[in-house]
C-alpha cells in the first residue's frame, strides 16, 4: 500500500469516525429527552440543545472532508458511493437531531401538567428508534447488509407502537376534554420518534444500496437504466 | 469547449431536467391532494401513489447519474459540489413525495366524514409549500442565493400558519369530542405540509452551500476548518 492510499484510509478512518460520533450524540439525546419525559424533571435534557449545536457542527465537518476526498482522490467505485453515502447519512443524523429538539418541546409543556398516563409504549419506541440509528451505523461501519435489513425490519414494530398510542391516546381525548392538550403532546411526540425511526430505516436502505449498489429504497422498481 | 466538456455539460443538463421534472411531479401531488381535502372528492388524488412511483424512479436514475458523472468525469470545484447537491436535493424531493402520501391518507379518512369547518389556512399552507418547492429548484438551477433566501424567509409563515391550524383545531376539540378525530386528522396534514416546507428549506440552504460554499445550515457555527 502507498503513501497515497494510506493517508486515503485514514481520512476515510476520520470519516466513520465523525459519524460514529453523529449517532452516540443522537442516542444520548433521544435517551435524556425521554427520561425527562418519563421522570418529569426538566433538568435531565438540559444540554440537548448543545449537543443538536454538536451534531450541527459534526455535520459541517463530514461535508466538508467528503468533498476535499472526492476532488483530491478522485475515488471510484467502493470507495466514491462510500463517501457520498457518508454524506446522505450525515443529513439523516442531523435531522434526527431537530426531531429531538421538537420532541423535547413538547416534552417542557407536559413537565408543567399532571401526568395523564403512566408511559410504555412511547419509551419503548425510544428505545427501538435509539437501537436502529445505532444498528444502521454499524450496519454502514461494517457494510453490512443482514444488519442493515434488521433495522428495515425494526421499522415495522415502530409503526405499529404509533398507531397503538394515537388510538390509545384518541380515547382519553374523547372521554375527556381536560386532557387533550396532553394527549395531543404526547401523540406529537410518537409521531416525532416514529419519524427518527424512519430516517434510521433512509440509512439502513443507503447501505444496502451502497453494498450491493441495487436499490431497496424502492424495490418494486424495475432498475432498467442503460449506462451512458 | 473539447468533445467531453460538451458530454459534461450535457450529462450535467439531463440530470437538471430530472431534477425540475421531480418538482413538476411533487407539486401536483400537493395540487391533487389538497384540491381533493378541499371538494371532498375521492377521485382528484386517485392518480398520486403513481405519481409518487414516478419520483421514486427518478430518484433513482438521477443517484446513478450522479454516481456515473462523479465516477468517470472526476469533476472538480463548482461542477463537484452542484452533483453532490443534486443527491442530497433528490432525497428531499422523494422524501416530500413520502409526506403527501401521508397527508393523502389522512384526506381519504375525512372524505367520509362530515365537514368540519371550512378549510383556508391548510389550503394556504399548501400553496406556500408548493410555491417554495419550485423556488427553491429554481434557486438551485440558476445558483440563484436570493431566491434561495426567499424560500428560507417563507418557511417561517408556514410556521405560524401551522401553529394557527393547531390552535384553533384545539378549540373544536375541547368544545365537542365529536369534532376530536377530523381535528386530529387536519392537525397531521398541517404538521406534514409544514415539514414539505422545511424540506424545501433544506434545497434552498443547501443552494447557498453550493454557490458560496459557506454554511447557512448552521449559521451561529464559526467555520474554522483548515483545507487539507
Amino acid at each position: 500500500m502507498d503513501r497515497h492510499e494510506r493517508q486515503f484510509d485514514r481520512e476515510l478512518g476520520d470519516l466513520n469516525k465523525k459519524l460514529i460520533r453523529m449517532a452516540a450524540v443522537v442516542e444520548t439525546m433521544i435517551d435524556k429527552t425521554i427520561s425527562e419525559l418519563v421522570n418529569r424533571d426538566e433538568t435531565i435534557a438540559a444540554a440537548v440543545p448543545e449537543m443538536e449545536e454538536e451534531l450541527n457542527r459534526l455535520q459541517l465537518d463530514i461535508d466538508d472532508e467528503a468533498m476535499t476526498l472526492l476532488a483530491t482522490q478522485q475515488p471510484v467505485a467502493i470507495d466514491l458511493r462510500f463517501i457520498v453515502t457518508a454524506t446522505k447519512i450525515n443529513s439523516e443524523l442531523e435531522r434526527i437531531g431537530d426531531l429531538v429538539i421538537n420532541i423535547t418541546e413538547n416534552v417542557h409543556t407536559l413537565a408543567h401538567q399532571p401526568p395523564l398516563k403512566p408511559l410504555i409504549d412511547i419509551p419503548r419506541m425510544a428505545d427501538l428508534a435509539r437501537k436502529m440509528v445505532r444498528d444502521s451505523l454499524e450496519a454502514f461501519i461494517r457494510q453490512d447488509v443482514l444488519q442493515a435489513q434488521n433495522v428495515i425490519d425494526a421499522d415495522d414494530e415502530v409503526d405499529a407502537l404509533k398507531a397503538q398510542v394515537i388510538r390509545e391516546l384518541l380515547t382519553y381525548m374523547m372521554a375527556d376534554p381536560q386532557t387533550i392538550e396532553r394527549a395531543l403532546a404526547l401523540i406529537l411526540i410518537a409521531r416525532h420518534m416514529e419519524r427518527i425511526a424512519d430516517h434510521a430505516t433512509n440509512i439502513a436502505q443507503d447501505v444496502i444500496y451502497l453494498v450491493q449498489a441495487r436499490d431497496v429504497r424502492h424495490p418494486n422498481l424495475r432498475r432498467d437504466k442503460t449506462q451512458e
